[in-house]
């Protein structure tokens, strides 16, 4: 049964687990070069994809992710009732020209770099709620396009401070279902599959920061209110969790994130994790602070966080995904960067 | 119950109506110049709201209507668990510093000029899913903000062809409950309120449209596809609505969804009205083929609409908000306009 949280708990505990069916990654040549390399599904040495231009390019990669899912569970677009999907860039025209073009009936998103938790968890609810068996949840993000939306123009060659981060060109997709996975599915092991469980909804936090080249810090906030609240709602401690995994603070922001969930007496050290610094090994490959974007937490989550959950290796893990923000506009007219995060609670579940 | 629509559907009819318990709408001079004039909550004489850019001037617009909302009803952001919103701004930046703001959790939405319809769409979503009891719903556009984010600056003084729709300086606001409203409350008559009873998601589709001073053009396919497509899952016709309000089509697009509709053996002409049609006088205001925006159909709705719903005048109404999904980057780059409508049954409850 849905739990009855307490008053102005924002969380849910879903009555029925919603199944995580299938799930796909795309990334380049830079993520292929990283620690998880060998974990994602397809590594295209092309970062144009094959297209013109770079808004062209995110939309290709994100289509073709999407599309991914769908094939590696001998799904067709009729198969999928709904989609929620998202991307950084003005209007989310990668999606708006990407997935979307697919055909299925789509929620457009913008929840920043948080956009993969909100997206499981809009689609975790529209099943609860009786629309369709199964849904569809993209993101992506892109280096290129991202520089170009947010920052200066790639031939400008702009040096970056160390609390930067680097933009994932990635994208990730998850299809739900309201039923386990079959036997042949990639996300099903001899022993069971993941699945979502609950949620918790993120509130904007603003602590007045405007450093676009620290959004970890601009992030970290949110992700103590959420994972505190997360807490809280569910009467859990870190112990209830093998691991939380934030989007993308980075190395700043990680630091930041745990000094504030300490001061609520929260030790989240030995099982924190965060996207960003999985992705890339900095002292090889200079991304700074970490990885970062939408694709960040999105491809992580399908290549690595998921096949450990479907192994049983982690029974109950925490996703995090962190949003700053902003846009060029907001940033030059002197705002700060509020933060964002939505968690979403996936369980193993016995075959 | 839940009906359980043929394979395919993209729709889903309540087992339980949500009920809209408040609503508020906010407008500036031209829109209180208008037909409906007399009938928002507040007409903002000053396009600034008080504000030093035209960003803050929306942000500022929106979250007061929010708040109006909230007070309308004599509730607090703690008695409200949830909240669904978005604008036309890169990055949704008028909603990330405006109604999310007010601390309530919140899932960023970018569905273009749809967005009111995605909003009420997913808050129902979600309350049916068991996410709490109350969920907020909030959209705005302004002229000026959007003029600078999508065409020329506005000092420029570029002319407007005749199919080109002048954007809605205005943000309107719904907050849905599980339980209906009280005796005091502003959308309770004596004899019933309104409520949310079915939904169909859009899809998008893409003519290959290119004119971005034809949005009604880019975005009729889309209302004729959810149109048709809510009828056919619904099993109704045209005469089992009192009316059929698409966001803002204006007179081009109006012209060329009847024509569609009507390729289907559908004839809405009697029953359909369009929120940019109404919202502005052309003969007067100089508006060419109507207004358009998010805060088109979300002040439509909270002002025109939801009134004569709760009134009893009209007994079931299908609430369209329709997207054109570009940027100016798209645009330049020469993409077409693709377009999106998602469509909520809204209908009158006797008390």
């Amino acid at each position: 049964m849905i739990k009855n949280l307490h008053r102005g708990a924002a969380s849910i505990a879903f009555r029925e687990p919603l199944y995580i069916e299938s799930c796909a990654s795309i990334v380049s040549q830079k993520e292929g070069e990283g620690p998880l390399g060998k974990l994602f599904d397809i590594v295209c040495e092309d970062p144009m994809f094959g297209c013109d231009t770079w808004e062209a390019a995110e939309s290709t990669l994100q289509k073709e992710t999407a599309t991914l899912a769908l094939n590696r569970s001998r799904l067709t677009p009729d198969d999928v009732q709904l989609m929620f999907a998202g991307d950084l860039l003005a209007q989310t025209a990668a999606t708006c020209f990407g997935s979307a073009g697919i055909g299925i009936p789509f929620y457009g998103l913008y929840g920043a770099c948080s956009t993969m938790g909100e997206s499981l968890s809009l689609g975790a609810l529209s099943l609860t709620a009786g629309f369709g068996s199964r849904v569809l949840c993209v993101t992506s993000s892109h280096f290129a396009s991202a520089e170009k939306e947010f920052r200066f123009p790639l031939g400008y060659g702009n040096q970056r401070p160390l609390s930067a981060t680097w933009t994932v060109t990635g994208s990730g997709a998850c299809i739900l279902s309201t039923t386990p996975p079959a036997k042949s599915s990639p996300l099903r092991s001899s022993v069971g599959f993941a699945a979502i469980t609950g949620l918790t909804a993120g509130r904007v936090m603003d602590y007045g920061l405007k450093d676009s080249m620290n959004m970890g810090g601009c992030m970290a906030p949110a992700a103590c209110d959420t994972i505190a609240r997360n807490f809280s709602d569910f009467s859990r401690t870190p112990s209830d969790y093998d691991a939380v995994f934030t989007g993308d603070l980075g190395t700043v922001g990680q630091k930041i994130l745990l000094d504030l969930l300490s001061e609520q007496n929260i030790d989240l050290a030995s099982i924190h994790q965060d996207c960003g610094l999985l992705i890339y090994d900095n002292e090889t490959q200079d991304t700074h602070s970490g990885g970062s974007g939408c694709g960040c937490s999105a491809t992580v989550l399908a290549a690595y966080i998921l096949p450990k959950v479907v192994s049983g290796e982690w029974k109950r893990i925490l996703f995090v995904p962190t949003g700053a923000l902003l846009s060029k506009v907001s940033f030059n007219e002197g705002d700060s960067i509020p933060g964002i995060a939505h968690a979403v609670v996936i369980e193993h579940m016995e075959v």
